[in-house]
Order: C-alpha cells, then structure tokens, then sequence
C-alpha cells in the first residue's frame, strides 16, 4: 500500500487523533463525523466528549482512546502492511467515501489503483451449489475483463469463486475482523493470491478483532457501499447475502439478482430479490449496461449534509429534560422529537448527540431513535 | 355440450350463415366482423362477396362454402358432441369473446360452466426438465384448488403436466386441428379424461383439420386470448411458448414466467420474458395476486370499435386506383394511407377490405398493411 500521495494531506497527529476518537467508547461513523463537523477536528472533539457525556446522562465516563495505544496500532499496521486512511485520501474507494457512515479510517492493504477502480460486488450462498459457484465465476470473469474491479467478502462458496476468478483483473476483500484476524482461516492463500497481484484488503475493524456474527453485516455494508451495483448469485430465504441486497438498496446502489428454479432452495432469495425490483441477472452484459449510465455520473458526495447542520452549543435543561422524557424504548423520529418539544433542530440534535455518547441512544433507519 | 341455452337465441339458419362466410376464401375472424358489421348479417355478406371480391381485383372468384357444405360440418360435430359456437353464447369463453380476432364460431366440446370460468394458461417446453414438469403441475394443481381452469395446448411436456393435475378441478384443451385430429394422437387419453371430468376442448379449425405448423402459432392465441394471464414453466430461446407470451401481452393479459438458472438453455426464454417485464412465478399466490384486481373488472368488449366504423358502400374507381397505387409489398399503415390518399377513412377501409377478399391484401400487426 503505498498511496500515500493524498490529495489533501493529513499530518501523523491528525490520524492519531482520528484513530482516537473512532475508538473512544459510543463513537460509531455517524457520531464521528458529527462531533467532527460541530467541533472542527477530532481533536476539538476529542475534549469535549467526557462533557458532552456526562450532559447526556452517562453514569460513569466512557472510555477515550489514548494517544499512545492509537500510535501503537497505526505503528503495527505499518509492518503489516497496512494504511489507515480517511474518506478524502487516496486509495480509499471512493464510492465508499460518500456513505454517511463511511469508515472515519478504513484500514486499507494492497493497490490503491485498484481499490479507486469502479467495483461491482458479487455475494451469495457459502453452501453454494457446483451451478452458482460456476455462474459466480463466470460473471467475475467476465466483468474483470470489463474493467470492473470484484468486491467481495473472502467467504466460502460464492465469495471464494468471486475472488478466484477475477485475482488476475482484480478484485478487493472486504474482512469482517481485523487484517491479522483473517476469517475463515483457509482463505490467507487466497488473499495472498489476490494481494500479489494489484488486488486489495479493507476493513474498518482495529487490528487483534476477531470477527463475531455481528460484525458481517456491519461488513456487508462496506461491500456494497464501495459498488455500483451488488449482485446476489444464489441465497437463500435468510442468506445473509440477502442483508448485503438490502443495504446496497438503502445506498442507492443497484441490486442484481441471478434467478434459480422455484424448487431449488437456494434460490428462493435471489428469485424473491427480483420479485422486490432487482434487476435479473443472466449475464456480464446485464450488469454492464444497468451501471454504464451511473458510471457517467460524477461520484457524489452527499456526505455531511444532515450532519453539517447546526448543533447548540449549550442547551438548556429545561430542553434536555423534556426530550429525555419524550424518548422511550419505541423508536421515534427526529422530526417528530422537535415538533413535540417545540424546540429547535440544533438543540434537538445536540441533546441527541449527548444521549448518544453516554451510551443512552440507538440510532436506526429512516431517523428513528429511541433510548437503550 | 348443453350450452343452447344461449343468451341470445341464434337460428340454425343463422349458424349456417356464419360457417359458410368464415369457411369462405380470404375471410377470417377480422373480415367476418368487418363484413358482418357492414352488411348487417353473414347472409347479406355471403351475397356481397363476390362483388366486393371482383372490386378488389380478384382475378378469379373466391370460393364460397356452400349451405350444404356448412349443414354437414354442423351434423358430423353434433354426432361428436361438438358445438359451434358464437362469441356471445353461452360456452365461449368470456375473455375469448373480447379478442378482435376472436373465431366467430368456435368448436366446443365438454362442460359449458368450466369453459366459462376465469382461465389461467400454463405452456412451456414440449422437451421440460423434471422440475419443470414437476413445477407446472404444482402450479395447475393450487391455481385449481384456488378455483381457476387451467387452460393449453394439449402438447407433451410442460402442457400436458399442467392438463394432468387440473384434470380433477377442471382444463381445457386447445386444439390446432380439428376436434377429430387431436395431436399428438398418443393424448387422445387424456383428453377424453379432461372432457370426463368437467374440462373441456375448444378449436376454430373445421372437423378434418390435420394440425400443421403454422396452425400452432394462431391456435396459441387462443390459449392466451381466453385466459387472464399465461404462465411460461421453460422455454429455451426459440420455443413456441414465447409466441403465446408475445400474443398475451399484444392481447393486454397478464404474462408470467417462471426463472431458472441461467446455465439452463431451457430457462432462457423465460429469464429474457422476466427480464422484458413479464411477472416472476415462484409460486400460485403470485399469480392469483396478480389477476386478482383484473377479475374484479367486469369483462369488456372493446371489440367491435375499429371495424364498426363506417364503410363506404361505393368507392370511386378513382379512389380505388390511387389506393392500390400506394400500397406495396412493404408493409404501410391504413393511416399513412388515409393521410396520402386524401380520401375518407370509409373509402379506404372498404378498398382495403375488398382488396382482402380478392386475395390482394395481408393485414400486419400494428394496423399495417400491404399487397401479397
């Protein structure tokens, strides 16, 4: 990995302050890049965070990430190989980068060229049948030969034939664990395969994490974050792949499904995908000319703008009284928090944010929150 | 076939009328209606044609059936049991009736009710995979039990799977010969268990009519044309089966099509139908879901509207001339014809129509025609 000629430079001290306040207890992506908006760096925000939590109610202050383990990690990154890169430097996919929760620092190996290729994922069954992982190669194959870089997630079954097939195009691992955990073990040869030859590895898990149930979803959304497009080769009813589909849907990334016979059971998912609207999908061309119009778009970065909208510095008790009182275990919208409280966006927000760092609010789809 | 009684009464002499016009030279469905609109009776035609034939430049007269001829069709079918029928009587199949090109006497045999409930067609592959015979008489035998007939073509494969297991609930074979010439001989069984068991058959071919392979594609119109919606199990890339799909959608019915895996050559046809638009079928419910709203519409019969237009009952030889004049062996649209010949849309209907009962005239798709 040697993309470090970076569009915008970024000094040692603010990665290190970066890779502190993403580790610092209560602070996911969204979090980070609000506190970063409202405070101006992450080391502004850095200071802030025991206030602002115990503002929000937390019984005992979260953890903050020191400076010295933060250097520590970014030290043994280095021997491996690996960069932790923010969403404007180079290297860092760059679809990926216009998530609004895209990984503060993704831990990045291998070519930066390819990682900033257009991608196209392809997912599916690890209890894949001899049909699908044939088809999952095709397909990897012949989008390689396209121009289009795989993505996948280093699994057994469909991800396996995914990668194998498009190691001498190009292709990029997403890990659900850390580079050092790599899951499951028999596939280091594979990785090292698709490494050697201007292929890459990504992840936003610090290094040592072994990769739990959890975290694959949390995963799933990276590989289709970084695609034009996600295409689903064989899953069934409750294939995780079918997450993956789903989340590429929420990203406004095009969803691809390969069609089975209704009596073949893993192919209930990708047959009920094409039912919800994804595009069928029975060769490389389908997927070519679905994503030749996006691909003539500039990336957007719609990135920060609900987030770069005025906080409160200070909000009254009064406010931070009657909005704790208003959440509940249910979810609620945000919208619905200021039209009941009566009071304005940015303080509902601030106080949100508060909660949210003292480890008292969840965050889920379509600007609903609720206590935990 | 007790279906006589009919909503409105139709004299035998009547019936003789219409089976000697329809079995008439040049005259099919279209031009029985264009002819029994403007004459007012198929007796006032029958004694117009050869005029009208003359007019259009046959050089020859057409042959016309005779009374006696049409009288003995009639007793040789009702020794089989077979009833011809016109579209407003009792037997025909409601949604049949409303086709433009509808037979004006159809060749029914078996059970009137079955013959006038809603029909859902099942076609496929003569050659089907296991799965895809095992599928089409899963799907007939719930679309049943949901009380709809299953109505196709009697041929081997996917259409006799789908007859066998609605054989209980009620099917309807079409034919593409004769009631007398069932093809393929070896389902003679199993039409005679159809017509035992509440089903029934229906044909617009004379008793005698050996199938050829041009009688296939005009016989699956009416596969589509009498039901709510057709359902292609497998088709490779060149069936038959997506004849019936494309007649369904000119006709306004719902198509569906059931997905495979794209390494199956006898799931192509249905892949590329899903991919055009036709709906995905993984089981009964997405049928019965899909036609649910289209039954609860009473059951129009747009037919009638362009050819109950007015005539001319004299053209001009003049008109004439320059009408032939523009037609060519390329096909032209009657508008452009209107629009180019500055005569009135009567006068240029009529031409056309006389043009056609010389033998001069192939009418297209889409309202084009041009000279043979």
């Amino acid at each position: 990995m040697d993309a470090i000629n970076s569009t915008i430079a970024m000094t040692e001290a603010e990665r290190i302050d970066r890779m502190r306040l993403i580790r610092s207890d209560n602070v996911g992506p969204r979090t980070f890049r609000s506190l970063v908006d409202h405070f101006g760096s992450a080391r502004a925000a850095l200071e802030r965070l025991p206030d602002l939590a115990r503002r929000g109610g937390a019984a005992r202050s979260g953890r903050i990430c020191s400076a010295d383990e933060a250097k520590a990690e970014l030290a043994v990154s280095r021997t491996l190989g690996v960069s932790w890169l923010a969403p404007d430097e180079d290297g860092y996919p760059s679809r990926l980068a216009t998530l609004d929760d895209a990984p503060p620092l993704l831990a990045v190996r291998g070519d930066a060229a390819a990682l900033m290729r257009p991608m196209i994922g392809i997912v599916g069954s690890r209890n894949a049948s001899g049909a699908g992982l044939k088809f999952a190669g095709q397909l990897a194959r012949e989008l390689g030969e396209a121009g289009f870089v795989i993505i996948s997630g280093l699994a057994r079954g469909v991800d396996q034939a995914a990668h194998r097939a498009s190691v001498a195009s190009g292709t990029v691992a997403v890990l659900a664990g850390g580079h050092d955990c790599i899951y499951p073990p028999e596939h280091k040869d594979l990785l090292a395969a698709i490494l050697d030859q201007q292929g890459g590895a990504i992840s936003e898990m610090p290094l040592g994490h072994e990769p739990r149930a959890r975290d694959f979803p949390r995963r799933n959304r990276l590989i289709s974050g970084a695609s034009l497009g996600v295409v689903v080769v064989e899953a069934t009813q409750r294939s995780g792949s079918l997450i993956t589909a789903r989340m590429a849907a929420e990203q406004g990334r095009e969803v691809f499904a390969v069609p089975g016979s209704p009596l073949d059971p893993r192919a209930a998912g990708t047959n009920d995908l094409i039912k919800q609207g994804a595009t069928l999908v029975t060769e490389a061309a389908d997927i070519i000319n679905a994503v030749a119009s996006i691909m003539e778009r500039p990336v957007m970065h719609p990135a920060g703008e609900p987030d770069s909208e005025p906080f409160e510095s200070d909000p009254q008790a009064y406010d931070r009284d009657q909005i704790s009182g208003l959440l509940g275990s249910a979810p609620i919208s945000i919208d619905d928090l200021v039209r009941m409280s009566g009071a304005s966006p940015a303080i509902v927000r601030t106080i949100l944010l508060e909660l949210e760092l003292a480890g008292r609010l969840e965050r889920h789809g379509g600007g609903l929150v609720s206590l935990i």
